[in-house]
């Protein structure tokens, strides 16, 4: 992509209102732009940020079983009366009345609608265990949004739902959810710890969230520090196998949120291992049995012949959330730090002075190479001063910087910058190219 | 994907509430369920099919240098207040308070809040001309929703937006988007003609609609023959090259929609080019010139000094409604029959004889070779009568099938069957795999 061709509207100033990293840099490196109070629009390269996030929650998602549907935005009321949770909402959802004055609503989560969708169509004990997901925008009337889109009101949220004959099956499906959340937070770079946690107005008496360390966190978080390095289970994880042992690795040691903290027991941890922070939330997972197949009738016949609740989990990712989570966890003055598998772009190429022929063929070729590898750069082809280049390239975080310019090309050398480390090297073009394959290609 | 662990809730009977055939096949064969009136989930399948038309509709765009964004779905009254549009938009606008007594509204287009976000950005005609989309979900809270999701009320569309310094260039937008429309139709095995249409709610005096002909469609049109034969101007399109001469090409020719048909010049078409038939609109393309820019006070610097306010048109495409027409050209008494560069799946694999050894060793072996071909096909691996597997894959509409039975393998033989065709050959395994690898692979 040419920048000159691009929408890339960054910001000089600090916005006064943000009072985060990430949402200062979300909106200074031109990501987001708020339209409302906790509603943002995804420019250009927020968008590309956002579909990175989206990808590889799809992919780990499918990788795990679940199959993928898309349910709308809006819902009926009706629906929300049969499991009793109109009323018990509270002003967190919007209400909406429609011309034919229906009372509807924009959809905070799916439980209601999934459980009417599987009670039309399944109704046999042979047709489980089914795991489905979505990916689609939710909405919270939030009384103070804040922290951009890490509390905004519309967000976008993966949210897969879990449907089995008994409970040790359902314990199986949140198990498998369990496991996938954290390989899915460590493609990204994020080390997610699973905390014991409240299950709030989804309900259940199970339920872990999955959170990621940050000094501007908003919930308080306790937990054992080992929890903090233990590596994730690894993409090849058998999800037809017992997935258990996995779990129980990393449920053996303490680790909850403030809402179910139990300090007696966090004081058995050996001291040096008690670790006491503030995180943010990135997902979270419930088993809540028939809490919603009762009331709304979501029954399967078993093997004996008679009908029976279906169990049910669900378990959702903040997947806007994320983006927030990842600046929190990777930036630093001069802006943001993306993980290569995230990155909008992975490469930016500069063109130190442009109109100058010979730089401008080269940055060309360059792009055109990087363009052939699959490796889709974003090319610096203004008419802006070299320090403003910079400048710029350092606040979008983009891994790789490719930096071209005459006097360097006198000696047939570019020079090549890492983002993350501030490492630069000079080599030429074809060597340059060749290794910028080469990192790229492994993510 | 194997079809025992996909979730494709196909129905035997025909649904009475549905009129037209779309309707009657997209719930038949799983692909959609009602939720609300106009309101609808999509299901596994209909959603892979959903995301290929988006794929095909987003590479055209991005192909004519249209940059993508994405805007939220609930915007703030205030901005179309600006407009003048708050109040004449009509019932057909979902209107929403939120916890704060705020006014707020279901975006049914986005002409007012990208104006806002084009003004607090740009400021002058070096930074002209830009062309952003994106695709979102929108509300319209039609009176009377029918035909499934060919005038649902949460529908899918991609809409761009153009600025430009002046009517002259903003005409040069106007064409790229009448030309990667015919293209992006095309590439969905969809004659779509350009028709002269009204303008509508959203304003200006130059509006086409594309227009796919059927039977059930909603709008009577009017036009010349030789422009439904008229193929599309091809994918290699020079997008910064004179587009003139290939509207013109077009719209030399007579065609419009009832609402501005005028029948004297109609009477001027040579009798037997004389086409007066029904259509689906798939597309609609709109310049309005200074309608949004001049009451937001959109301006840019031009090249003397002066600001003027930018020169803007708007261009969307109905994603989920093209999932119907595509139907309704696509179908016969079995189901439907989709073309190759939008199914769900390709190919369907039926296995006759579950349980089979030999049968179900041949099946998984054409499955893995497919999907390592990047070919993922669907496998009927359930334990359903070989007429119930027959009749699903009719109704579910993949191009190819690729049968496997007990009695074939004793002769080294599978079944290959088109279904446009009806075609069925027999052939050993190893050249169906071949034949297959070569037809899916051109799409």
């Amino acid at each position: 992509m040419r920048l000159s061709r691009y929408f890339l509207p960054t910001l000089k100033e600090t916005p006064s209102e943000a009072k985060i990293a990430s949402h200062r840099l979300m909106l200074r490196a031109g990501l987001v732009r708020q339209e409302s109070a906790g509603i943002y629009s995804w420019l250009p390269l927020g968008l590309k940020l956002l579909k990175n996030i989206e990808r590889i929650v799809r992919e780990e998602q499918d990788r795990a079983g679940a199959v993928e549907m898309l349910m709308p935005t809006i819902q009926s009321a009706e629906l929300w009366r049969e499991s009793g949770r109109y009323d018990a909402y509270g002003k967190e959802m919007l209400r909406i009345t429609d011309r034919h004055n229906r009372e509807m609503l924009y959809g905070p989560t799916n439980e209601e609608m999934l459980t009417a969708i599987f009670r039309s169509f399944c109704k046999s004990y042979k047709e489980l265990p089914k795991m489905l997901y979505h990916i689609q925008w939710k909405f919270r009337d939030e009384v103070r949004p804040r922290f951009g889109v890490m509390r905004g009101r519309e967000f976008l949220m993966k949210d897969s739902y879990s449907f089995d004959v008994d409970e040790a099956a359902a314990r199986r499906s949140y198990n498998r959810m369990f496991i996938t959340y954290l390989n899915t937070f460590s493609r990204m770079g994020l080390q997610a710890v699973p905390m014991r946690a409240e299950t709030g107005p989804i309900g259940g008496d199970l339920s872990h969230e999955f959170i990621i360390l940050a000094e501007t966190g908003e919930s308080a978080v306790f937990c054992h520090k080992d929890l903090v390095d233990m590596p994730a289970p690894g993409l090849d994880v058998d999800f037809d196998g017992d997935l258990q042992p996995l779990v129980d690795e990393r449920t053996a040691l303490y680790a909850a949120t403030e809402d179910v903290h139990d300090e007696a027991a966090f004081m058995a941890v050996p001291e040096d291992k008690r670790l006491s922070a503030r995180g943010i939330e990135v997902g979270q997972v419930f088993y809540f049995g028939t809490k919603y197949s009762e009331p709304m009738r979501a029954n399967v016949s078993h093997p004996d012949g008679k009908e029976r609740p279906v169990h049910m989990g669900s378990y959702g990712v903040g997947v806007s959330r994320i983006a927030g989570a990842i600046i929190e966890a990777n930036h630093d003055d001069e802006g943001i730090i993306w993980p290569l598998a995230v990155a909008p772009f992975k490469i930016g190429i500069i063109n130190l002075r442009q109109g100058d022929e010979q730089t401008d063929a080269a940055c060309e070729s360059a792009w055109k190479a990087l363009e052939a590898a699959g490796l889709e750069p974003l090319y610096d082809d203004t008419a802006d001063r070299a320090g403003a280049k910079f400048s710029r390239m350092d606040l979008i975080g983009l891994p790789w910087q490719l930096i071209i310019g005459p006097r360097g090309l006198k000696d047939g050398l570019v020079e090549l910058k890492e983002r993350a480390s501030g490492e630069r090297q000079n080599l030429s073009l074809d060597a340059a190219l060749d290794l910028l394959r080469t990192v790229c290609a492994s993510s």
